[in-house]
């Protein structure tokens, strides 16, 4: 078959791979029905992750499964499935916590942005709809493996409940999806940061009820501005870098919710500043897993569209240019057709 | 009068002051019953915080209230009344949400270890017991202004429930009592990380089911053996150092807690490596005053007997000396008798 690779900073190909093979007896070989582009695919392609030889790429997946392992006990050939950028068990004690991507035996699932894909830890990782999935539905199923589950994480994490006054910082497509995430779990109040008119348009249509244009200090006294003076109950870090790091903290209120879900790049927190912001701070890679049968369920029934983060729909072939379309901030997050 | 100021690291003197007397008319004067050195105190007798003009030492109190300002409703000259360190309206948002440790108004108390204070913001910050106490619960009853206070929300910060597996870090008053609100709240299994034969038996008279020595990646190993290899549900973190936050965040759960309660001095945090610890963190200056009430009736039934830590008592004027014997570990901490 041929797959996406990247050589070193942005460079992307598209080439010649072998086909994925089961390896251990709990794997399975997922035929890929959609793929995509993932935010933290960029690091990489911007040079903010090293490089050190050609890694396969893409880790957000959905499709049929075309082949388990001799031990794999719960899915089955031709059933349609979904599952996390991180394998995992679902039986060690973090699993049993909730906290999957903490699995003891987890794996990075990679190579999704190809036809076919291994997935490790078969039973323990993906979910199998009861039925096959209409088309138009796809993108809001891929969506779970990562980007809404990422967001939804980023509520969850942030404490935000039916009434929460909401801060987003960060308008990638996770940030939006936390956006939705808020708002189907009641907050009152979601205030989106962002700068960008189409971003914007879909922080609203998902639910936010603000929109802040500022960053930094300037962005934090306009949160504060919009919450009684002293911060919102709950702010959504949905970038990883110190800026949106600090701003997110200081836009909180004393005894309020951090979350960040994005992989920290450079970031440093001082200890004594933490302290006296009194927040709550809590995030690490989303728990995916956990997520996924309520999540599933939410899009079967028309309750949530995730998958309208997709604003660019491509042949897997022309992967490259979603990298770049997203690097350039023409695309908030590109789909890939096999 | 005669009180207590500090000069220079070491240089505690107990000399003449002016008779504290009424500022602002929401202030109150209180009587001292019994005061005491805390922890804290020893950060600028250390030298770790920069001393440039002498400071009255002392933020612990309870007594009775000998003066009211104009504007005092609530509590009357005669009555007994603990406080916080930190003043607080007990009205604003911040209070509202009980933080009052960031009351929008809150101001530092200073000059406890002295036979009167002045308190600022009365009707806010001091809470009356219906009757004076009895001698012998004053200690239980200073205890509550803040070091009880501190390790109660610690416990309360770390999301200790019953049933919880507790590490507590730091074996000084406030782990002590971080260990004896852990209890107090249902902990199922306290382990305490100390190696002083003296405070290891006060943990375990507080509760504490077991006792590591080892410090660093040793004391870390020692609390995954005794937690099913992942790491305890709730660590509370009781010293302000580095080495004590990455303990605790070490021997954590992935999706565990983590309080931190003293103020951090020279502490960092890696922003991708507490993010792949997936521990939640709270803490900060601990609101004492929201704890006051449920505290006071926990001591006046005899359900807690926090004034245990009080291992050495002076009278007043050697406070100096009591700062000695805690620096010097002859002492847990030291009560101060007017």
């Amino acid at each position: 078959m041929r797959g996406t690779m990247i050589h070193g900073p942005g460079d992307i190909r598209f080439e010649d791979r072998p086909d994925p093979a089961i390896i251990s007896p709990t794997d399975a070989i997922v035929r890929i029905s959609v793929a995509c582009v993932c935010g933290s695919d960029l690091w990489p392609w911007r040079g903010a992750d090293p490089i050190t030889q050609p890694i396969p790429m893409g880790h957000e997946y959905c499709g049929i499964v075309q082949e388990v392992g001799s031990a794999v006990k719960t899915v089955k050939p031709g059933q349609f499935v979904i599952g996390s950028f991180f394998a995992s068990d679902n039986t060690c004690p973090n699993c049993q916590y909730g906290y999957h991507s903490s699995c003891q035996h987890r794996e990075l699932v990679g190579g999704a942005q190809a036809p076919f894909l291994r997935v490790p830890l078969a039973d323990g990782t993906l979910v199998a709809t009861s039925d096959l999935p209409s088309d138009e539905l796809l993108p809001s199923l891929l969506a779970l493996s990562d980007v809404m589950g990422t967001g939804w994480f980023a509520a969850d994490a942030a404490n935000v409940k039916p009434g929460s006054t909401v801060a987003v910082v960060g308008d990638g497509a996770v940030g939006l999806l936390g956006v939705l995430s808020a708002k189907v779990m009641g907050a009152e109040r979601i205030i989106a940061m962002s700068r960008h008119a189409s971003r914007q348009k879909l922080a609203r249509e998902f639910g936010a009820t603000d929109i802040v244009t500022e960053r930094g200090p300037e962005g934090v006294a306009r949160v504060k501005e919009l919450t009684n003076n002293i911060g919102a109950d709950s702010v959504l870090e949905c970038v990883g870098t110190q800026e949106a790091m600090e701003q997110a903290i200081q836009s909180t209120r004393p005894g309020g919710f951090v979350s960040y879900v994005g992989v920290p790049h450079g970031v440093g927190l001082n200890g004594a500043q933490l302290f006296f912001s009194h927040v709550h701070l809590h995030g690490g890679p989303a728990p995916v897993r956990r997520y996924l049968p309520d999540l599933i369920d939410l899009v079967l029934n028309g309750r949530i569209s995730p998958g309208k983060v997709f604003d660019l729909v491509l042949p897997l072939e022309q992967v490259a240019e979603g990298y770049r379309a997203m690097d350039e901030r023409r695309a908030i997050k590109a789909l890939l057709r096999p």
